[in-house]
């Protein structure tokens, strides 16, 4: 049984209970964030931070909670459940109004909800799966237009997620325009002549905090990166591909819509930049 | 104190909570139905159970209550909470697998979470905003590509009615590739030489039960109806303007974007049609 937070209190999570007029629940009115849980401690967790503040001003909605108290909090859950490897997930409504309204409640009336729970996921960083590599097909991207702002409109990402477990595949890299935008909850890359390719940010993606630190890096490694959209039949001709986010690091991407990149293996940039990022993930965890 | 419905229980509004691991909060993956009460009875009923019933299916979402009992539940709720005039609001979500994950769960395990609660909205057919019009203003149409699915994923449109707010306007007119798409919770329609024009259905809109009734009589009043998409500019040069929602009957348009259709006050075509309609409601309503 784990305990997770809910507004100020550590609960059984079977005693974590919201308002069914909780905005998160009728209307989808939240934003969240996954970090990552490494020998006990976490990864990224000031990026985290800073996209949660982001997001919420986007919505505005007022921060309910401060950064110190934040890691205070994502802290002790880590205690509390012993997680070694696995995720924290945390997420901010705007609240219980106590009625249904499209119009947004009173701040000073109706505060934010806080949720937070903890996933242990053993063999998180030493995984089976990042040795072989992961299968992916390509869907249509129709999700809204803000896909910058972490909301937990998660239906469509869901969704794709399915049609690729149906495809017989792990994941699926959406498509708007002719070119991939990003996986359902993970950042896209192709890697072609030792060059590295991935979309730019704008409204269109998650700007991935797993993405700024693997770029930055990339670059510290002297390797080229590029970041510009790229269609789906260049990724099918690309020599190796990946994913990056929270909780799978840097995932080798093997098979593109059926098609195996390379020797049908993870690739050497994808595995090299894995290493980097998880010795970097140890060094900075706090 | 309103009594609701959560899962075969009739509770206290205050005691209806459901799990933090619900996926209608994490995911907003669940749909809804707004059902307006005349008189103490149910407008439209067959209507919202039929498209709740497609909603479900298009999110393969096994229906969890027959047609039989939903009536039976939305009759009780309006009979416990005495509504004359108000509506019942229903919504139901894939349930609460007990963990957060992209994949389905296996229905089996996770039955579908059931939530209903009623709105005394007195005064609602004899409303006075339906004397004086609302006023509109046109905001870029960002959400996803499926509105034809019933979705609790508002949290745009919710944002759009605070951006009219804002603007001193009563509502948003959405507008993708140049052409209206509709409001933020209701079908858009303009009227030009007494012919009343809204956008066709497909996924780019919801399929309005009120549109669908609407329309129906007013070809039967000999009306002429012509089903395409048009554009602002053509809605704002228009004779007069409407909307239609379960919640609003026919509620008459009177400015979009600051400019005044016709005299600035509701216009004949659209105020016959709110008359012809409540006036079947009253005669059809359960």
């Amino acid at each position: 049984m784990r305990t997770v937070y809910l507004n100020g209190d550590y609960l059984p999570e079977t005693e974590a209970r919201i308002s069914i007029f909780d905005r998160g629940f009728l209307m989808a009115d939240g934003v969240y964030e996954v970090t990552s849980v490494l020998g006990g401690k976490l990864i990224d967790f000031d990026g985290h931070a800073a996209r949660l503040q982001r997001s919420l001003r986007e919505l505005d909605i007022a921060s309910p909670v401060s950064h110190a108290d934040l890691l205070a909090i994502h802290r002790e859950l880590v205690r509390l459940n012993g997680i070694d490897e696995g995720l924290v997930y945390l997420q901010i409504t705007r609240g219980d109004p106590g009625d249904r309204d499209f119009v947004f409640p009173d701040p000073e009336t109706t505060a934010p909800t806080v949720v937070l729970f903890t996933q242990a996921k053993p063999g998180l960083a030493d995984s089976p799966v990042a040795r072989t590599g992961i299968r992916v097909i390509s869907i249509d991207d129709i999700r809204w237009g803000r896909r910058d702002i972490k909301t937990v409109q998660l239906l469509y990402p869901s969704m794709g997620k399915m049609m690729a477990k149906k495809a017989g595949a792990d994941d699926a890299w959406m498509i708007e325009d002719g070119m991939v935008t990003e996986g359902t909850s993970n950042n896209a890359y192709i890697v072609k002549d030792n060059r590295i390719v991935t979309r730019a940010l704008s409204a269109d993606i998650l700007h991935g905090i797993t993405r700024a630190a693997v770029l930055r890096l990339a670059g510290e490694a002297q390797m080229e990166v590029e970041e510009r959209s790229f269609g789906i039949d260049e990724a099918r001709a690309a020599d190796e591909a990946f994913i990056t986010s929270a909780s799978s690091f840097v995932m080798p991407v093997v098979e593109i819509d059926g098609v195996s990149l390379g020797d049908g293996t993870p690739g050497r940039v994808s595995r090299r930049l894995r290493e980097i990022y998880l010795e970097e993930c140890r060094r900075t965890a706090v």
